[in-house]
């Protein structure tokens, strides 16, 4: 399947993402925000599932995603330990747009995902700050970096340099077009199970280096945006075919691995206090198989752009991860 | 069923319960913690499972008790603006007393429920600090208060003053005796909905006060404990029959409400490192019915507990809610 | 909340049950048809949910129905052992409709709940057969009888007789009003828990019998059916406050009943070829609460008019359920 | 990972597997039974969990197996159209051998999956009898034949002939040695997904046939035995990785593929009437990596069994899957 202009899951018209990336010795983290449409959130809802495919994560806000089938904020990435702050930071944000929220008005559901970048990060020093959020949040644009940035500067991906990647595919469907991104943090994976493309790389690369496997304790986050008119439950399916992808790469889904995809469309808003939600004609079931490889494709193709993306970086202690294309180099 | 000699889920030996009240003009609210035990539950984790009713919440940590069927943290209750915070000072104190979380060893899991207070309580003010989580835990003990206190102190149960209530059943298994507790943090319905005992009590004080009535922003946390020898998938169902004790109180399970259980068995734990965990011998399913009424019982009890033991309390913007008590002596 | 005209399922527009019933000595079973409207629901599928309360049961289809958030068949209820004799039956009736079904078409997913019979029938006679279900399927009407008819026949309830019950309630919504039925197959409890309006019934008429109490073997399926326009994720809602109507009567979803329940939408089909389906304005859920109460109110309703209309049965072995109205007469 | 001395899923110790094929003009179908181990399973019930990858299928028995986490029938699997009539052959065979069932005691549940392989099978034809159950009962064996056979007979997989495959692998884990079997009734797929090993060779091939992609309406079973002592939410944890096997083959959960995973565990049995379940030490989640990658690599191993173990198969009005061996034979 081709890809969108960008490559990326700007390509899903309205989608911007943002970093702030922290880059201090021993701190090597930052936060990545993903706006699903340019406006208030809260105000516009954005139909969305999620699909846990291995719970080992301290992910917040997926019970009432999961009721709801709406997302009411921009879409946080950060550090294990910056959720907390995080989730702060997004309940003053949009309590800043509407100051009736936990007045009058129903409060407000954070959505914030992490994986664990303790190897690279002294996650204990808890630099990530609610002004970091709103930094991230106010780089957002259809232009954005990747690799070793926001969110991803401390992830590892396979015992070498991980963090944020991205990708899009197009489909055509009874005459008409639509466009899926997907945007993942990766921070998972062994390196014998390293598979580009088939090929088992990670068995040469981790024969070279000849050290012991570690144990897992990884995650990877990812968001797949559409703009295929899809309600919540197929948004679910649409999420479970991240794992498709994700195996590709080598990925069993291991224990400590916090794997978990969340799709959203934007087709429609749902808004916040109508009576009745205006529905556009949705996509039937019989007709979603190729949005299904998109997905998969897409998320494929962002893992391993997570990888090639990815600068060698040095962080807590001294730990290092060298970035898949100087092992590539300096392999036999 | 016959309650235990406390009448409260600390009747589950081993179990303390401890909290910190904010009781300050606009400012009424807490955070209350249930011990599972005494000891470091990071290290000895407590078999646990959750059954989301309803939904509409932003309770923390729940998709991995999901997956991994253990809680790692005591649970800790508290407003819905007040989560992150409490999140965050979790982390904290488990890494105080376990410094290699999140470097060489898995990170932790934080378990964080909440309830919106913003009717009597200003959340925007964000009025609970870490410090707070810290008193309450250091507050934990066998002999608690009840009512406007702790997380309970600014919630509201059928427009009526809401908060922490407790109770206990005691069941007879094949010649075994089993405590089954529960506490839960009562801030769900609308008077003409409250039913005691059968009895359509809110009816009547509907009628009497003649207001209009509101659209449901509440929610309802409900622990239970049982020293049965139960597994996740147990523990699981024995959540699922909180839902009958809300029902006998008058509760749908309203759409605003966030309706969350978690149950927890203290019959054994799992060590951290063990690469084999030493199992007692489980009650079989088929002898389980005891406990499920137990479970049904002791909500149903808890929440009528959380009623007459909260005391009328005025907080934000004036706003009152009376107690049942005050509310059934003034009804003609 | 009123009740519509007819008191039953079928004042939902388009909703039909009916009945073929076996009373034969030791065989008192039988096969009840709900059809959610008139036409072929394979070609014209019907948005539903369903929400297992306990799994303690052997209904088939319900895979399908979470995935995809529709039925394809008519609904069908009978005794445990009946099941794929009528799930053969409802795929028979499909392919006689769609010859191509299982050819050229995906294949049918016949949806059959069942509650054990056994305690009054012989269930090991098989005595359901293909025709059985068809007879139901022609029967359906809109008016149809209560009690102990149908897959209702055998079915005990509180160890008194119980069966079919329906009921319905109106709501009024935002200027317009909608239906919500219920139809249960009631077959749980043990004597002790009855519970109507409030009132411990059984307590009672267990203290007159002196009986000891048996371990529950039975299960409830419960059907709602409403008019308002919802999709699969708020129907699964709405199957979940059905939980809350049979904890009502007593029940605490003992371990050995199957208690499920099922929601459908009459408001809009979904065409089996078609690439886009075209959507209703949706209810939004912060709309929704009225119909959660209907659909509560409308199961405890159904349930006490299944317990109200069945007539005592003698059966298998002699086994004789009397009818509450009798227990009622002779209780001193 | 090596694999065992069968390289079967008969390696877990105590499996055995037995086929009936009826192989006659348009019916080209049959059954497959997997016993979990050679007693009666209703008394000694078997720890298992399920995972329902893609749900578009017709399977009966999981509700039952997610709340009480055990098998008490062997697993049967057939044609979408026998699992009605397979379901009842289970009953009919649990009641033979436990008299009581449905009388005194619970009912029984029987546990059958199924695929589509109405291409080449007339499934309207109805042909699999009971008999036909009871005789693959009676052929298990722990050596079985693989491919076109049983429930395997008419499958179609990526176009190809598709079937019954298996394989297993052995894995160390803290001094100790499991065993992981896998066997699959493999009925998915588009040709021109198909990889083998990262090779996408379905693409070459269906350039060279040059016909035209049809839509999936296929699905595939794919079922998980180990040794390693593991509780039913554990082994839902194994199931889950049955995805990744399968996606690394080119699937990626087809809408119209029912692609749905069971796992059971052999280390311990659950007494039909114990009160206490004694319980083996557990595998700690921390060390179960090594399954999960057994787990995986024996699913994706057991497809490609299937699709190199048939034989080219004509079947109804003249349909032909050819085998994966003879289409490249004749590619050029």
């Amino acid at each position: 399947m081709e890809a969108g202009a960008r490559g990326s899951i700007a390509d899903v018209a309205g989608v911007s993402v943002g970093h702030c990336t922290l880059n201090d010795g021993d701190v090597q983290t930052g936060v990545t925000v993903v706006r699903p449409h340019d406006g208030d959130v809260y105000r516009n809802k954005v139909p969305a599932a999620s699909c846990v495919i291995n719970g080992f994560g301290k992910s917040t806000g997926l019970v009432q995603v999961d009721e709801l089938g709406v997302l009411e904020t921009p879409i946080a990435l950060t550090n294990t330990f910056g959720v907390g702050t995080v989730a702060n930071a997004q309940t003053h944000s949009a309590c800043e747009i509407n100051p009736m929220i936990g007045r009058d008005r129903p409060s407000v559901n954070p959505l914030v995902f992490e994986c664990n970048d303790g190897y690279l990060n002294d996650m204990q020093a808890f630099a990530v700050q609610e002004a970091h959020y709103r930094d991230a949040l106010a780089a957002c644009s259809q232009d954005f970096a990747r690799g070793a940035v926001g969110a991803g500067r401390g992830m590892s991906c396979f015992e070498l340099k991980g963090g944020i990647g991205t990708a899009s595919r197009i489909a055509h469907i009874e005459g008409r077009t639509y466009v899926t991104g997907a945007l993942v943090l990766a921070n998972f994976g062994r390196l014998p199970q390293l598979t580009i493309a088939g090929d088992h790389v990670g068995r040469r690369l981790h024969a070279a280096k000849q050290t012991k496997i570690a144990p897992e304790q990884g995650s990877i986050i990812m968001l797949i945006a559409t703009d295929a008119p899809l309600d919540s439950r197929q948004l679910r399916r649409l999420a479970m075919r991240a794992a498709a992808g994700l195996a590709r790469t080598g990925s069993v889904y291991g224990h400590g691995s916090g794997d978990i995809a969340l799709a959203f469309s934007t087709a429609y808003t749902v808004a916040h206090n109508a009576a009745f939600i205006a529905m556009p004609p949705l996509l039937a079931d019989a007709f979603i198989d190729p949005l299904f490889q998109a997905a998969a494709d897409s998320i494929e193709q962002a893992i391993l752009d997570a990888l090639f993306s990815a600068e060698s970086v040095t962080g807590r202690d001294g730990h290092r991860r060298i970035s898949l294309t100087d092992a590539l180099k300096t392999q036999p």
